[in-house]
């Protein structure tokens, strides 16, 4: 395979209707926040056949904002812009585009109805601030905001469309999807279509996946594209069919989706496009089976990410975060015999812990973990990264030390990643006990 | 106030010493990735006089990386690139690098030692598609990756400079600081010093504080500037100062600090920039307790925040995440009765399961939780988004009902920020007990 032969050759852009986003804030440019605006929109606009074509992040200063304005305006008919509304000095939003579209700052009383009703709502008082949120450009149409004080403005010129949208991610969320996105789709008639599908594939490197399907890839027609998603643990391969004919690019997926499953039949996590914890309680509700934890270096994460999905409570009972040797003792019953022989970090203690958690919290499946997640307390024996995970289930205990790299969250992440994909696994072999 | 004469006022950029960032992906496109990268950049780059001016994301498409790096270098003299430089074919950054600085692509030796390294270090075998790393365009110089497969690479052009880095977060990071950053400072002299100071307030809504402060605002010289961050529950005041005397502006910085110290005194959680809970552990620490948590409706998500910080072991023994009633009532001893009278979402519920939760775990304090986080569950009595928080220290119990607007991910994060303030409240009474 020659790369040089790609040095010249450049593919086109493969879709129609671009939108581009503008985030703005000093906050974001200073890292003191993280954007994740952007991707929402993305994630919405997609099955209406919309593709975010670029983001630019500009802080609160006009000569930025209205650069950022023109260049997103040369690509894309749709210019959507997040934050730098709040009712504070900082935000100087609302006046540039006041500059950049014409007309002046003028009192809007249907907009301070709703910013009233919106802080009466929070059991706040109206202040001067506040009330000032109803001050808006003359040139812009105003889309009442029913769920924070910034009213959301969509300004329209040469054809092309602005929308102004407040930077706080649930205010944005609902207003564009409760009011935004329909107008849109209303002004802009869509004719192709862009379907996803996404299959989760485990124990296998990126490089060696893409080697394996070299051929495969290359065959695939010009409407379909395949993505790699790497994360701890699992890729995420992601095919983007982009056709007018929704039924045909919804036929064409699937084939080319089955014909992945085909190949990588048991390395398949699942086929579709959920998180770990996602997959693993549609199983367990599958099952039947309940679960628990008993988390010593992953800190309570596992739980966490588990009890951060809807409906999690009728397969999850609890955890026991034993992040002490006497909480292990204690309340998790781990035999001090195993801490003095064994240490903490050990696949005898993990084992215990689930045992424990299973009895304790009276569940038929447990994930324990064990580990140094750093930066101290490595030794040359155990050196920081290393993480002992046991899982139970109905087929008995299963258990592995891993060394994971990276800083203290990394472990954290991978540790708790790799514990519930490992359960997901022995939940796998109860359903198809001959596909080891 | 009128903002009316903000129109046509348009302040200019404060800083010198420009970057500007490009995040190449289509993952981050579609938002099935969030970039952290650029936030982590700003924050690295920021101590040594350097200013993200702006961040542009475009997708594996060449053309649009080619004018996003027309448009960085408009504006700034360093371009700074993370992503697109995997080994599978979607990643095209090496080949659309290659057309813009010349040259071509070649097969460099080196590179291919240290892809070696790195490929044995992870116990993995070397491969076609990851020896194809050593790859790159005769126009760069390149600087190894020692944590990862992809070389950087930078460009130089007209006296400006362009960086190619990773996109996974923790190898940008580490071949930033350590290799990118330093040559940076080399290659370029800064003579502006930007700093900052930053004032952790609770108790005041955004508009009520910018009110307050308005006055005083105005009277803030040209090189100091003020930006509200507000979170739940806290917000964040932050002074950003930008001056070529660093003593100077250092001295300026904490006279305008001292100033709104004096002005807002009890309601200052914290005079610097930490997270609730590392200002949590920084008190335990000083006041020699430690902390448990025993959480419902946060599910693990405290203990979580909590051992996400290095070092928390030394005051946090542990966590029961109680989900269940059952486990309410096994493992920390809620009565029956109480859950029977008051429900599971109740003020005496939560005070037993704190009192609970010192006792298994063996704390001096405790944070107890349970609510409803949704979206089902809500009652006409108890809506989703109501959580009861209890916390414990040696001054006694104290708990709050409190209503949470949002999501279930967003109840979840407020009642845990929520949990942990009232905490710090009730240690700082410690040491100063005549301040309520």
């Amino acid at each position: 395979m020659s790369l040089n032969n790609k040095c010249g050759k450049l593919p086109q852009s493969r879709h129609n209707n671009n939108i581009s986003i503008i985030v703005i804030g000093d906050e974001i440019l200073i890292g003191q926040v993280t954007d994740t605006n952007s991707g929402d929109i993305a994630r919405m606009v997609a099955p209406h056949g919309w593709n975010v074509n670029d983001v630019q992040a500009v802080g609160d200063n006009a000569l930025m904002i209205l650069q950022a304005i023109d260049q997103a305006f040369a690509t894309s008919d749709i210019v959507l812009t997040t934050g730098g509304l709040g009712p504070t000095k900082d935000d100087i939003t609302k006046s540039v585009l006041c500059q950049y579209f014409g007309g002046e700052l003028r009192h809007d009383s249907s907009v301070l109805e709703t910013v009233k009703e919106v802080v009466a709502k929070r059991h706040l008082k109206l202040n001067e601030l506040t009330a000032a949120q109803a001050i808006v450009p003359s040139s812009c149409k105003v889309i009442q905001n029913k769920v924070g004080t910034a009213p959301i403005m969509w300004f329209e010129k040469d054809g092309k469309v602005l929308v102004s949208m407040p930077g706080v991610p649930f205010e944005m969320h609902q207003m564009f999807e409760q009011a935004v996105l329909p107008m849109l789709n209303n002004r802009f008639h869509s004719d192709v279509t862009i379907e996803h599908r996404t299959l989760l594939i485990t124990n296998w490197s990126e490089s060696q996946l893409a080697m394996e399907i070299s051929d495969w890839e290359d065959a695939l027609p010009p409407y379909i594209h395949l993505a790699y998603l790497p994360r701890p643990g699992i890729i995420r391969l992601r095919l983007d069919g982009t056709h007018t004919d929704k039924d045909f690019i919804n036929q064409e997926l699937d084939r080319c989706k089955n014909e992945l499953i085909e190949k990588f039949g048991n390395d398949i996590l699942h086929d579709d496009d959920l998180t770990p914890p996602e997959i693993l309680l549609h199983h367990l509700r599958r099952l039947g089976l309940n679960v628990s934890t008993a988390e010593s270096c992953t800190g309570g994460n596992i739980a966490h990410l588990i009890t951060s999905i809807p409906g999690s409570s009728a397969v999850f009972n609890g955890s026991i975060v034993a992040y002490s040797n006497d909480v292990k003792q204690s309340v998790l019953n781990v035999k001090s015999e195993t801490l003095i022989i064994h240490g903490a970090v050990s696949i005898p203690t993990v084992e215990e812990m689930a045992t424990g958690a299973c009895d304790k919290l009276a569940t038929q499946c447990a994930i324990a973990t064990s580990g140094i997640a750093g930066p101290d307390g490595g030794t040359a024996d155990k050196p920081v990264g290393t993480v002992c995970i046991a899982v139970k289930t109905p087929l008995g205990i299963i258990s592995q030390t891993r060394h994971f790299p990276g800083n203290r969250s990394r472990v954290i992440d991978q540790a708790s990643t790799t514990a519930i994909i490992m359960l997901i696994s022995q939940l796998k072999k109860i359903y198809y006990p001959h596909c080891h």
